[in-house]
């Protein structure tokens, strides 16, 4: 058996993901990693593990020359970022599960790895148990990326399955999310997107090399979906899923959004329940891949996180290659999308934003239109935001530049206006 | 951007996937990979590049200095064999397609790899597009894969696909593939299971260590299925696949067997329908989680060969983790497996040999019994591989050692025998 790196681990963070990794490393001897010392904020709380483990003091980890590697699973981002720079700066491997803290500070973290020239591991910070990171980076590292397609969030798309398929109200299923551990502490961050925009930002980074703060990145989350729209769905056949999706476009630009969006039964993202995640690769030779599986919850993200360690025996190192290897591409701003919209009266609607408008249903007390609006009203207004609509995007979306003219006519045309 | 090697590619093939290949490089200019030389066989095909690309002069490749990269998708395992090791010992980096190759020579390419420092990458030879050994030697190297279950041959689950769906019978079937292009040139190979058991000998190195002849490995294809299986299947609303499975046992032993299998739909492994193929993984922590994407075919092997390529610019090379940094598993051979047999007369069926039987239909035509073997019946004996039987594992075949005495008892009560 050849030689390598003994993993002496510095824990920040004991809670859900922390123990649960606690308990995956007792059972994966072979790792030789063993944890060294675990940094908590709590004392009171009662640690199933001994008591001559815990610090409050962060020093104690980072100073501490014999632990090379630190494994950071805390919930405050600010503070989750001070303790990752250090320990880069200490000459510490780092692991992070933060996807907010990972998302805010990307530039400076990019900047730090390459200063330090330690390694910075995040695997379960996007999609937890699937390797969506490590797959980008080194195995779709070309030319034929087409686009991304990902429920990324398991609270939200919980929330939603346990809606439509057992018929729970909103808050009921929020609840039960809770209960099970795969909801954020504060639900907002899963609810109105948050979350999912995180972790869409850098795996947009690892996509196409794009680096963007996530508040510039367009999304929204289920917080205005409607008893109507699901009634929509089920009569079409179809789901309702947060979906994070990236295509390049004819130009070279890449197009990104996070906003709900109807998925029919056929598309690989229907196969996609309750807390789980899937994303679906488009390729240019390979077409479609679709990798699944439990996006949240204590051992799917320990076993993420586990996975790093086992990386960083070896001295694994993300080289961003799309944007240091590759020209890096940039966000577009000039496309269409073809959007559901259901509100409760026209006044909120800004008819004359539409490129044209396919269908309306204006009987109902919840009135519906689906039509085309150009990306930038998405970018630049927020009407479609408040509680008096709710917008979803149609399966396939995207409709570019170069195409928009040709299909106007023919939808106006259809339609019978000209 | 960052210097990364240059690759200049002699490739031998030029089929289905070489052009293939040849057509992506064009697509793929940030690649920075050229193809200099390509080896054919026959000369008098019409070939869709510039003819002084061809040479039908192996050493002009193997020899030339300015080529760093073999890259060898031809049919001819043995003619394979050679080109792969002389290339590997003349400096070269390698990338092959050729599973039976691999498969059949595994310790000599171990041994080469070592004794030349050179990478030799063969991605495409299993699943494709799948990024399967990859994830497995990097991302799944720890002691948690308690198991792996995948459809590896796209060409036979096209066949059952379009005889259970279309209602085509074999040979249209059988055809329809092959006009496709994801059959091999002789069907046996994909039909009576070689191409599925050749690519599983080595992922079951990737995964578990194992180094075994595929001749050695339990095996066998679709040749056998009957209609009245079908039958059976839909009645049960399952599927039956050619499973390739694998899992560990409470004696740390692996099982594995490629078999085909009844698929229950609300299996991962039902969504994986034509000529795709897809991969389950079970681990500790992680449940399960599914990649799936096209397993056969010009473009998608093409896409694969491309990222072992992309990953040569920063050699790569397989580390064979769970052989040398891991104490390499032992295949098993101590576990039963419940299985149905169908068949045309019971003097073909070695009753005594049966743990137990739970299920027998005795009066149709086919007659058909579900029933509970030792896996050593089927590693020693044959009569389960000719056509006057079928033999299709059950759901969840596995039943271990430890588990028999009691779950026999069970049943044999349930049957009021004792």
């Amino acid at each position: 058996m050849t030689h390598h790196k003994q993993l002496s681990i510095g824990l920040f963070g004991f809670g859900v993901v922390g123990e649960g990794l606690y308990k995956v490393l007792q059972k994966t001897p072979s790792l030789s990693a063993s944890i060294r010392k675990v940094c908590i904020k709590d004392t009171t709380k009662k640690r199933n593990a001994p008591a001559s483990l815990f610090t409050t003091d962060r020093d104690e980890l980072l100073n501490d020359e014999d632990i090379n590697v630190i494994v950071e699973v805390i919930n405050e981002s600010e503070a989750a970022f001070q303790i990752v720079s250090t320990a880069l700066r200490n000459g510490k491997s780092v692991v992070s599960a933060s996807k907010k803290m990972i998302a805010e500070h990307l530039p400076e973290l990019l900047a730090l790895q390459q200063e330090t020239g330690q390694s910075f591991l995040y695997e379960s910070a996007a999609c937890a148990s699937i390797p969506v990171i490590r797959n980008l980076e080194e195995y779709y590292d070309n030319d034929l990326l087409h686009g991304i397609k990902a429920v990324v969030n398991g609270s939200t798309n919980f929330i939603l399955t346990k809606m439509f398929e057992d018929k729970l109200d909103f808050q009921q299923a929020l609840l039960l999310a809770q209960q099970l551990g795969f909801a954020e502490s504060d639900p907002s961050l899963d609810v109105d997107g948050y979350d999912a925009v995180n972790k869409w930002a850098f795996l947009l980074t690892h996509a196409y090399g794009i680096i963007e703060h996530p508040e510039n990145l367009l999304f929204t989350g289920i917080q205005n979906i409607h008893a109507t729209d699901a009634k929509v769905a089920a009569e079409k056949g179809q789901q309702i899923k947060l979906v994070a999706q990236a295509r390049k476009l004819n130009d070279g630009r890449v197009a990104s959004f996070v906003i709900p969006q109807f998925v029919p039964q056929d598309d690989h993202l229907a196969f996609v329940k309750n807390e789980y995640n899937g994303v679906v690769i488009e390729s240019g030779f390979a077409d479609k891949q679709f990798f699944y599986g439990k996006g949240a919850g204590s051992f799917p993200t320990a076993s993420a996180v586990l996975s790093d360690l086992s990386a960083l025996r070896y001295d694994y190192k993300y080289e961003y290659k799309k944007l240091y290897h590759h020209q890096p591409n940039t966000l577009a701003n000039n496309f269409y999308l073809r959007v559901y919209v259901s509100f409760t009266d026209w006044k909120y609607i800004p008819r004359e934003k539409f490129e044209w408008i396919e269908e309306w249903h204006a009987r109902e007390e919840r009135k519906y239109l689906v039509g085309v609006l150009p990306v930038k009203e998405l970018m630049e207004n927020n009407w479609w935001k408040t509680n008096a609509t709710s917008l979803i995007l149609t399966p396939d979306p995207i409709i570019e530049d170069i195409a928009i003219q040709q299909l106007k006519k023919k939808s106006l045309e259809l339609a019978g206006i000209v």
